[in-house]
């Protein structure tokens, strides 16, 4: 792992290179505490060996889990950062493409890079916090209103 | 709806939370005109219950319209803000994913949330203009150069 | 091509909008160079008449190319900037909506936008610097800890 935090006239921005069979949930997880980043917008590029991707059943109230097992490039990697109990969550989907161009999506639950995932986080706020919404379990962002 | 703005070094921040049922399109739409947000970058995570994507038919000059009948993670949502007539204008394109991993895609014209739909907006200039294109009728943005 | 550079407390930002027929992987990688925007993110929202995505082949360590020969709504297209030999290079990937919704993607290696292409740059640091990686020769990140 190597992750750079960058101050610049535009805020507060963290660019976090995700190596080779690194998991980019744990990596940048771990990016974020270490600089204690607790709202932001998440991007990336690059590429998995392997991943597994989320659908969330309502029924359930639970993933279900898609396993994804060949090369794919990681077409788009997109969402957010908010606090939980003071402590930064990642929250984010991605878009994954097959050699021959299919895609295959959810929420990203682990991958192992390869050859390379490049991630921008920018902080967008000291802080966006979330609750357990009592329907699903999940945790949400809560808005002012709540 | 819920609605946040954020004054920070970073510039002018819109956070919208989208409720369950809640069309973002319209949700979104209100958040920009109330804040006069004009000229932004626009990304958002979570999961729809339904929706209605489009694609731009040359030949008609209008969309195709593809309903999504069944609960997607929203993979990407990404697009920009620009001002028609002095008022804001939402362009968004959405990857969503089923609950297989493939996924379906277009121009967001309209969805149903569920459990949330967590929006970030980042202006990043007073106003960005649109003008309508002749050839499409569409309101396109307009450079320096037109 | 029109590019717009915008100075604004959020720091800089490159608007370009890419015309009928213009290629994006070119288009904005002159406004880079115009610009000497050698650090940033990129997204963008548009459609494309055609367009040639790439997966990259870890065995051969060279893309499979994918031509779309078909009008197609960008639904996503992200990356990021960073500098090689002091010089921008654009890394975007792409996620392409068919007629029917289903969608195509890769790295995008070249395209023709119709009817536009909406992009925007934010830069996040001065510089960004990209080292080649002697596995694979492609020009990565090169993070604090290379």
């Amino acid at each position: 792992m190597r992750a750079e935090e960058l101050h610049h006239p535009t805020g507060r921005v963290l660019v976090v290179v995700c190596d080779k069979g690194e998991d980019p949930v744990s990596v940048v997880g771990d990016a974020l505490h270490r600089y204690g980043l607790c709202a932001g917008r998440v991007t990336a590029v690059g590429g998995f060996r392997e991943a597994e991707v989320g659908w969330f059943d309502p029924e359930r109230a639970d993933y279900r889990r898609i396993p994804v097992r060949e090369q794919v490039e990681v077409l788009s990697l997109l969402g957010d950062v908010a606090a939980r109990d003071g402590q930064p969550v990642l929250h984010v989907h991605a878009v994954l493409g097959r050699s021959d161009g299919s895609t295959v999506g959810g929420h990203l639950l682990g991958a192992k890079v390869w050859p390379t995932l490049e991630v921008i986080v920018t902080e967008v706020a000291p802080e966006l916090a979330k609750q357990v919404d009592p329907g699903t379990g999940l945790a949400l962002i809560a808005g002012p209103g709540r």
